[in-house]
């Protein structure tokens, strides 16, 4: 009886199957509170809602939070049936430190929080965001979703050592500039973080006009960067391009031949 | 007689073919027409011109929108020859809703509804532009567009989840970053709305400087969001390049000489 | 004699072939010509050095414009050696419409101009730098020029319709922003045109900061385009990547096997 | 004796093997003095910082040097034992002049620089930075850096073409601007230099915000740039993806079993 309670609850709150109305229904209301949750949090942002409104965005806020830790419970309670190992405790860490568990209980951690530590953590609420990617399981985009996490898995080394000279060439370029803007303009670039700061705003070709050089050796660097930053857009491109077109390609069938007895045979790539 | 006039008139309103004459000057007259609407729009702009040839913008405006509305209906009458239907209201009500139609509707409506609606749509009229995609029809860049079109409808679900994931990643970035720089700048982030601004800003590497992090930790946040926006540019054209790569494989036919025996034949890739 | 004079310094103008002295020489000195003018037009720009050196810049401006002249005059003499027709005057019109034939004209031009009329065309003569593409024809960067030029021309369709998709776009968001903004910021979008450029710096993303949307309509549509300019840089690379992919597939070899007789071959594509 | 220390000395400065502790400690502990270093260029960037530990920084880089300096000479001195030649001075000549050598002696020069030459240098000594790339030699990223240097190099002509037609660009566009806005606003466009500077901002699409047109004819050249830019972004993305897909492509081998006989062998595509 209380293993069947169990199962039928597992069911209910892992992604929804076909046909598996009672899992949709859950589904569907917790992707709903999630985007009220969004809402609430926007709605908040503007000082005269919030003034106005504050217990009603509070008692929101409870009850999300409620319902969440609930469901947060739930599913360390059926833990086991995801990962069926022989201790149960075992399964349920196993749990615990799963991505998915690990944002859940971050994104309702701030409420209790307060009572013990003093921050500001409130900005965490929006990672219940991130709790909706759930729901590409259950979805046509889900093929789409794995492809293009297969993709940046695959090519992860390229692109972190990409990531990488990025940083090298930051680096050096903030503080070549900060020993050549620095003497002429000391607001802008006090120290080498701001400096910094400009180059990232450079090399992104982000350029919010805060903070550019104004010497001739300067204008020259950072020119430099801003056309490095052409490269820097290529280089990750074609790495991850190639990704894609590998799998792509992974799909196509190919004529072979075999030396030994000469048959010819189609091999799936 | 009725038919063959009918018939006659749906030939020349539809994209001209080869050698019609008629056809053709019927769709260089509208285009032409077009190019003039979107000229006069333009000049509208200018309050000096705006105020001066009132009356003249005026009298071209009801010309334009009767000879737009008179084909829109001609259009609408000759429905039946293309979407041959037993019912013929069917068949126009299966024309009504064409994206065509509904553009040459939309751009015809802020003409008539000023009488009913108090709302300046005036703007809408420029989306009598759109229609010189019919233009393509006839045209050598008919294959290119349909290429094009095709690319993309085929990555249609990768480029959603990467909009999603972008929106998700914009929506987290402006929330951490409002409750980051609300304190120090309040009128700058007075909320999230605005700090969603900035985000869309940041990551697609705008900036225009109306709105920037002063906080270190802001800036460190700004900066991470800068360089995934380069990110942000190598997905998508990953994903369109791996498309066109995979059209161009498609086609590839080829002809074959054999050296022995001298007969051509089709080679598929 | 008269032929041998002539065949002679055609051989010297053309871009000299290996251990053809005379035309390296030549080739050299056109050369280091075309890079001390753009330096003086640099120099120039520099009021005080202009007015300081007034009649420097105006000598060497002279002699340069001289030696062009005469070896533009020499190109023309010996254009029937290039264009062998029956009528040398059709030979030497035919040059005469080369692409490089009216940059060489176009960067002598503005210097008899003022003699004729009043405009101050003096920038033309950057064009002079145009030239140095020549060089390219006898380096080891042809076949790369030729590489680039050639996928650029094979998918010229394709670029034409981005580049005129993103014309419409431009022109339909800078109508719809500007109806949005104008009525609260007239001094910053008093017309289209002031709309248009808004559009290409956000489209782009170069964003200056100059010109941008305060109303949160105008914001919204901004930051559309700003993400649809996310689509503008992906739609052409892809086109371009795929282009190059395919020229790179072109000299691959492949096995083919004859339907008829059954020999396999080795096919190049 | 004093070859065998040598060879041991050399065994421990080289880039680690697996299981050589004594050279994975040595690494160690030059990457951590590295980090240090860029560390305290940071913070001795901070005024109040710099002011206040003065000496602590002073005494920091003194230890750096001469640790540098002995790691340095020992490179030096075991230079034979890398490049083996008949003459011990040749070999460590070629050791001088490898890129590795000249970053590690620009790295501690500016220290002993100032007792002879009075400029600040102090800023070659972020080029420590670098070393940290014989990192790599030693971890899976090899690979990866290999693969992305390779791709790099095999496309370094159409790389170089496309930088030298950006610079020409930039170069008649900076020269054309400087004549449309010089008149109108002669302290943003004082000379073809600054121009420039406005011209490598478009392109690249950073727009700061400091200098741009204001001119109807100035808007036009500068959206034309900037539309130029997105394909300056594109073409250098097109010819590194057509390269890393070229590199996949060569690395295609695959192992096929025969359905018929059930040998298996390597097919190469």
């Amino acid at each position: 009886m209380y293993k069947k309670i169990k199962s039928k609850i597992f069911k209910i709150i892992e992604p929804a199957e076909k046909a598996d109305i009672s899992s949709l229904i859950f589904d569907g209301f917790i992707i709903s509170l999630i985007i009220l949750n969004v809402l609430a949090i926007i709605l908040e942002s503007y000082q005269v809602l919030s003034d106005k409104y504050y217990s009603y965005f509070r008692l929101f806020e409870i009850i999300s939070v409620t319902i969440f830790t609930i469901e947060y419970l739930l599913r360390l309670w059926t833990a086991d049936l995801k990962f069926i190992k022989e201790n149960k405790i075992i399964s349920r860490l196993l749990y615990l430190i799963t991505p998915l568990a690990i944002i859940d209980l971050l994104a309702i951690l701030p409420f209790y929080l307060p009572l013990i530590i003093p921050f500001d953590l409130r900005f965490l609420r929006i990672l219940r965001l991130i709790r909706i990617f759930r729901l590409f399981k259950i979805q046509r985009y889900s093929k789409s979703l794995k492809l293009i996490t297969k993709v940046l898995n695959d090519k992860k080394e390229e692109l972190f050592v990409t990531v990488f000279i990025t940083f090298l060439l930051l680096l050096i370029a903030s503080t070549i500039m900060f020993y050549i803007e620095h003497d002429v303009q000391p607001e802008n670039f006090p120290n080498i973080f701001s400096s910094f700061w400009w180059a990232v705003a450079t090399l992104t070709t982000v350029g919010y006009g805060d903070i550019y050089p104004i010497t001739g050796w300067g204008k020259f660097l950072s020119g430099i960067i801003a056309l490095l930053g052409i490269g820097l857009v290529a280089l990750p491109t074609g790495i991850i391009s190639s990704g894609f077109m590998k799998e792509i390609h992974k799909n196509k069938k190919k004529e072979c031949k075999c030396p030994k007895c000469g048959s010819i045979f189609i091999e799936e790539e």
